[in-house]
């Protein structure tokens, strides 16, 4: 038997060197490769996708699976765990042929240099070829999965394992109307917030370094990471010890890139927190991508704009900026940080409205999956959903629909993950606020150590041990629910605009 | 036919997918890979490695071989070439059992970690059980190998197809008779060369914009490539459309980052050079690395120290740092761009020494390789024909036996080439001033087209078509020899200290 899991970790490290070669590419594609380099880097990427592909649905992984379920009396939690893990993914990953998975991943290494084109050009029509393309993918990648009820939920479980639109409509419808009425009560109070000297001059080079202190704060490992620059901030972990966080400066805003510093920070720091002792078990990842947004979300907002942090926060810019925050005081930076204004952005928006902008597209995607709409009809229904649920309209494709990157690889099913982080956040934060009762003391004084060691205690070390619904239940007793969230949101929101 | 000419191209692209993969890890690791990444991204490598030598040494080589050897006759040159070298190649790979390929690769990575650490601390000790081992793997290579008379001769194949010791020791007797009566003259001139003010302060940022601007005057394609710093500069490339320069700055020197962004930029266009229609032939590539070493070399050495580029380049020096060289002329430029010292640092060597600081660590591996000294001796072997060719004496390990990588991954044999590159550029430039009888005054103007031009008609363009050997004989219609080298250097330094 040790000498099966031996071979078996070895076969895992086999996966995980094309995985490790294929994230270093898209990588160094998105932050600075020669441009004459894309055609054939796309085609690199592929192939080492195609082998990662061709290795997890090899026999040999039946045989492995064969012989653990063979033995899973002598097997302690882990390894049972570890065998369950693998013959699922196994059995996920083997319905596609080959030449799917290749024309899948040319598609949306295509669809990515095509987005990217388009938004520069803010226009739809350079991305929709690409784009149609990766929607028929995706169609297909659905019958080849199958579906019960909805064709979306075949998207769903990519990203949060046993989620259906059933469920999640309920969850967001809860959410949508929770959040619609704390922006009635805003409006009503007839209260606004300055954020003006937020749209200063702040050069790029000072924004970085204030960037690589706010990851110091919160505990980012720069042994095991490190930050760049691309076109749109992201996480990527090739390994738990090589985290790459990327980031985006506007010289006019202060809080766009802090902010994404903190976001990734969250996501790295998860993912660098993995114990290495899950290592050969290929349970060392997250449990679902709506838990690593949670932790992404629990530094940027529940953390990284609340009020004490805001008081530290202060105190950091000043030193940094102290020129752009003359005469600017802590109350007032602490609103100005969280000002609600709905706007057109995703990345950009207040953590109130945030969640409105994920509801949008997750309506979008069901109607595009389930034919209601076609490729040609997206620019219009994302301007006419805006107007309705947030009551701004773009004005052109890169402010609409070119915004985001995730369709540009395909990731369709993604976006609800966001706003599902949020509520998973906030369900977590009501245990650690009485695990650790003086939280926001330290939190006041930029000592994140106590929220970095709940988190890494109650998630971060649970890696892919448990499903996120399991996870969210061992945590706090209770299932996901929206309540959290919006307690969380009203409580805040009462005490900055006083309705 | 045609099918199977497709069917190799196709598999010789994979072979460069994994090449492209490892190549990315190697600059990636150079350039700023989180520290804790360093065990596993040496394991990625050297598997990447394996799977690359793999496919070269497989069954299915063979049968291209045989295949493309049965259809001889109906090939054109090309392809008869093509087939020779794909032969050469696999014979040549195919002797090593893939335990060996293992170990040297591991070692060759843990090489340059304990390399680079004992260069730090300035430390021979902590580099010697690695080099220890990659002499031993050497040794067995050259076991494996075999050889006729000399056991060196089977490394100098390595880099120079068909080089032998004998012809060598030849070739570099008279180069460094040539070299030390020349450098006789200069001494007994009495005349010295002030070259203080490339000593005063030029900050990085400054100097990294003016490399910018050299690799732009020689034809760098940036759009093909880009430059990078790491502890040492070299040049990588994935593609001919992907060419990664390194440099490494030193704010009290101003000529070292500059003409290690020439050189480098050398190495560099003659990869962008290679023509896209000997893609899938194999044949896209350097005949030697003497070759590889004549283009930088030629670009650092006969374009850029020559007396009219510098007179280009002095305008441009006094432009990016006025101050530093205010009241310096262009004849004090020029000399002290080309004064003569015996000095510690190969790398930092003048073009006349230079040449020296090879034939010593030639004399070295010799020495090593045929069991005449150990490992152990190697600092005070160094430090002793350090003292006699050059008459100075290194006061520590990393000015001295440690101030080279090249034995940190195990590239014994290779030294050679950069003084081979001596010798084929000056026989080059013979036939380019006739070709281009108007060279120098375009030079002077910085415009280094027509030399691009000619070096990529006549070199770059010809890749791995032609045997060095040959090459040079259709260039020059003549042997390799040291004459030219010697007559350049002689006219050159005449005129420079007037003896």
């Amino acid at each position: 038997m040790e000498k099966k899991l031996e071979e078996f970790a070895e076969y895992l490290k086999t996966i995980e060197h094309y995985q490790t070669a294929g994230s270093l590419m898209y990588w160094d594609m998105t932050t600075g490769m020669p441009e004459k380099a894309a055609e054939s880097r796309i085609e690199t990427m592929s192939f080492m996708n195609i082998q990662q592909h061709n290795l997890c649905i090899s026999p040999k992984v039946e045989e492995f699976i064969k012989f653990f379920e063979a033995h899973m009396d002598e097997f302690d939690f882990v390894h049972k765990r570890m065998t369950t893990q693998l013959k699922k993914d196994y059995e996920k990953e083997k319905i596609y042929p080959e030449s799917f998975i290749k024309e899948y991943s040319l598609a949306a290494s295509k669809g990515q240099l095509a987005w990217e084109k388009a938004k520069n050009e803010s226009n739809f029509e350079i991305f929709k070829p690409a784009l149609q393309k990766l929607v028929d993918l995706t169609k297909q990648k659905i019958e080849y999965k199958g579906y019960k009820d909805n064709k979306y939920d075949a998207l769903l479980d990519e990203y949060e394992p046993g989620l259906t639109v059933e469920k999640l409509d309920k969850v967001f419808g809860e959410m949508r109307d929770g959040i619609v009425e704390i922006l009635d009560k805003i409006k009503k109070s007839g209260n606004t917030i300055d954020n003006s000297f937020f749209k200063k001059e702040f050069p790029k080079e000072e924004q970085e370094k204030f960037c690589l202190k706010m990851l110091e704060v919160i505990g980012f490992d720069f042994e095991a990471g490190r930050m760049d620059e691309s076109e749109h901030p992201y996480t990527l972990n090739m390994t738990n010890k090589d985290l790459r966080i990327t980031n985006h400066y506007y010289t006019h805003e202060f809080a766009s890139a802090m902010f994404s510093a903190i976001h990734e920070g969250g996501h790295a720091i998860y993912e660098q927190d993995i114990p290495d002792s899950l290592e050969g078990t290929g349970l060392n990842k997250t449990s679902s991508m709506a838990v690593h947004e949670s932790q992404s979300r629990f530094y940027e907002n529940i953390i990284g704009r609340s009020a004490s942090f805001c008081k530290y926060l202060y105190t950091v810019a000043v030193e940094y900026f102290p020129e752009q925050f003359k005469g600017v005081t802590e109350e007032q930076f602490y609103k100005a940080i969280n000002r609600v204004e709905p706007s057109l952005i995703r990345t950009e928006a207040d953590e109130l409205t945030y969640s409105l902008h994920v509801i949008i597209r997750y309506e979008i995607e069901k109607l595009l999956i389930n034919d209601k709409i076609t490729v040609d009809d997206l620019p219009r229904v994302w301007n006419e959903k805006y107007k309705e649920y947030l009551g701004v309209e773009p004005q052109n494709d890169k402010e609409g629909v070119l915004q985001d990157m995730h369709w540009s690889d395909g990731s369709f099913g993604y976006f609800p993950s966001y706003a599902l982080g949020n509520l998973y956040g906030a369900q977590m934060l009501n245990v650690m606020v009485k695990d650790v009762p003086d939280v926001y003391e330290h939190i006041e004084k930029g000592n994140l150590d106590p929220v970095h060691q709940w988190l890494k205690k109650n998630v971060h070390e649970c890696a892919d041990l448990y499903d996120p619904s399991d996870l969210i239940k061992k945590i706090s007793g209770e299932e996901l629910q929206a309540k959290y969230f919006l307690d969380y949101l009203n409580k805040k929101y009462k005490d900055i605009y006083n309705y």
